[in-house]
């Protein structure tokens, strides 16, 4: 154990974060004037800024617009490395994490576990192939394959019916992720891709939106639920509530009694944490998060805390959402909590600040709560952007960012449509 | 046939363009006052600016920069359609292209091919697996996985010899792609990388270039090749002339008596065209280039013609190269003769305009050749950046392009590091 004792100063202590995404990322950056040793192991090399996910996933922005080298984001910390491996379990009795099949053993004094969580399947794991979600950048990147190679083969076929299974979209889940991803799909349809073909009307591509609840943004209050379905259908998306998926095959939806045919089906629904949290040996929730004490340690190990969508946290007596701002503030005060442990003070309880709930709907609209605040349409769209702009600037210079990412919005349709490999069957669909 | 006939419009004549690249593309564009019916074909869905391809191999841009859908550059020619299909053979018989396993036939009237070449393994084709090259963004992006991911694996390794191996890179070939392959890496491994390792330094990264005839740029003239050497060494690239390469196998090139061993091959030696050709029934060179007609028809087809890589081209008595300036001036020669058969007149002969050579060595400087005149160093350099920012502003914004390039090379360098997909072994190593 690192940290000072009777005066004397022992080895610096080593803190080990798993995961870089928000919760990592943000936990990391709290050391940057501690005493301590800090790596930060992810399983890939980037930090993915997830809100903006689904504009790479239908072409509006490219990927690298929302990733930057977590390395890169961390260089200026001395005391800190980073290392791209996959961390497989947790040994809590010897302290020390087990990575690359057993190659990488990190030992730690302190662990903050920040490795999220993806969609789920409702217990049907093979419907992925059909269905591929949207949570990392390469699932970006293959939903918008399958999105353009759709409108390209739909340009070369010879008959309606296939054409008209080329056109049809579905997409399963009515949470932000399936809203966004569904305002979105016509928008390119419409707005970025009616010019570029002959013999097909991009406008008549067909988006169905499947959602099992009663009520699209189910955490959203009623009135920006229904906004938001006014909205989509005012986009010409079908909305289909009170509608479960019982079955999904490879160009096939089954919902609410209705076959649905689309070449493309997008999976937004379901939640899963990250399996490392069950080599912890400590009580998971119902979708497998860890169940952390109001510091954000685990039972029975007060050097190890959990944090983010990976963790099941309470604050003030309710449950914290598994939400972006979530995983950025429960980061920092895990962080805090090691320095406090490492100082030989006693930790502090999460409090989480709840500071609304942002989706955007199409290119122009959103709705929005802030509190008690509730706004829709254009408005909630530019409140969107600003906000979206003052957290990705958090690492980068904000002026470069905004004219990055303004260019990037408004013009980069051309170069986030990039398909970089060939359309060969059985091939990974993989594209820039 | 279309055309006019004693005074009588018949169907408008059908042209078809088989691939998008520098040939095909701007071909197409000179068709846009035509009445012709113009179909692009090509197995990708964007064209790609070649002549910037190795900076996207070494993580400087995002592929995403350096490509453009080919249906988005020709969206104003109401009568051009594009097409993303592969082609498999012609049949000059029933002028008809066969495409996609059969699954499309496309007829014409009149055909330019234009479907490039690649680089080629000496009889060797399953070096490839090994030693990876490049020519499309597809390469690009894999290779800069490969390199990324060396450096990743570097930092997490155990032992001395693996990291040395990890931080050993090999190109094959020391033309004008393996100079400035060459050049980039040991730029990015200082500038762009050393600061953001801790267990490695990036900057005792080695990099040997192998070439098998005396001179780097063969076809420079003697001080520019000897320039490039010069500073390809100041800048610690290894460099063997007069080294060919026997045997490769993953992870080891044996060459020149000497066995390297390097975790990342790269192939830049080379040449065979399109196979393409080979169905035209008529003879090719010995790389598989169609030899054509001074007019870039081929013998006993008037209507069909070639350009670009994939043709064996002569202009006032000489061969003329396979370089990006060829191909865009043989395309609207090719079109301007289908033009003139169609107005029922006789075709011209294709002049070649020796605009120069031109390579990189690494960030800041060049070797130039107008004319007689010879450049290196940093005025070749700034020579490059207009030529190639003009060039690629033919179809974009000059100002936006300058600011979207220059800001792109000069801080893109974050965002072109992505690596999209895990490293899963025998996982197709694709990344963004």
């Amino acid at each position: 154990m690192g940290g000072v004792e009777n005066g004397v100063t022992l080895e610096r202590p080593r803190v080990l974060i798993v995961g870089g995404g928000f919760g990592g990322l943000y936990a990391a950056r709290a050391f940057r004037h501690s005493a301590a040793r800090v790596t930060v192991v992810d399983r890939e090399n980037h930090h993915l800024f997830q809100p903006l996910l689904y504009q790479a996933a239908t072409a509006t922005l490219a990927p690298t617009d929302i990733t930057a080298p977590i390395r890169w984001l961390l260089r200026r910390q001395e005391n800190t490395e980073v290392l791209m491996a996959e961390v497989e379990r947790i040994d809590v009795a010897r302290r020390v994490a087990v990575a690359d099949g057993g190659a990488l053993t990190i030992p730690y004094d302190y662990l903050i576990l920040a490795a999220g969580a993806r969609h789920s399947y409702f217990g049907h794991p093979d419907w992925e192939t059909a269905a591929p979600g949207l949570k990392s950048i390469e699932d970006a990147i293959r939903i918008r394959q399958r999105v353009l190679l759709a409108f390209e083969r739909a340009e070369k076929a010879a008959r309606d019916d296939e054409r008209r299974r080329l056109l049809t979209f579905i997409i399963v889940g009515g949470g932000p992720t399936g809203v966004e991803m569904a305002g979105m799909l016509p928008t390119i349809a419409r707005d970025t891709l009616s010019g570029d073909f002959r013999r097909i009307d991009t406008r008549r591509a067909r988006v169905v939106l499947v959602e099992g609840g009663p009520r699209l943004l189910a955490a959203y209050p009623d009135d920006l639920s229904e906004a938001a379905r006014r909205s989509l259908e005012a986009l010409g998306v079908e909305v289909r509530l009170d509608t479960r998926v019982t079955h999904v095959a490879r160009g096939v939806v089954e919902a609410g009694g209705e076959r649905l045919e689309a070449a493309t089906i997008i999976w937004a629904a379901g939640n899963e944490a990250s399996p490392l949290g069950a080599s912890l040996g400590v009580p998971l929730d119902r979708v497998g998060r860890v169940i952390v004490n109001a510091d954000l340690s685990i039972p029975g190990h007060p050097e190890v805390f959990v944090v983010g969508d990976q963790a099941a946290m309470t604050s003030r007596g309710k449950p914290v959402p598994g939400v972006a701002p979530a995983a950025i503030q429960s980061g920092p005060v895990a962080a805090a909590n090691v320095k406090r442990l490492i100082a030989g003070k006693p930790t502090r309880p999460f409090r989480y600040l709840d500071k609304g709930d942002l989706a955007t709907i199409g290119r122009y609209k959103a709705v929005a709560r802030f509190g008690r605040l509730h706004v829709s349409g254009a408005l909630a769209w530019w409140l969107w952007l600003f906000i979206h702009i003052m957290y990705l600037a958090g690492f980068r210079n904000r002026a470069s960012v905004l004219v990055e990412w303004g260019y990037a919005f408004f013009t980069y349709q051309r170069g986030s449509r990039l398909i970089a490999t060939r359309d060969r069957p059985g091939a990974a669909a993989h594209g820039v």
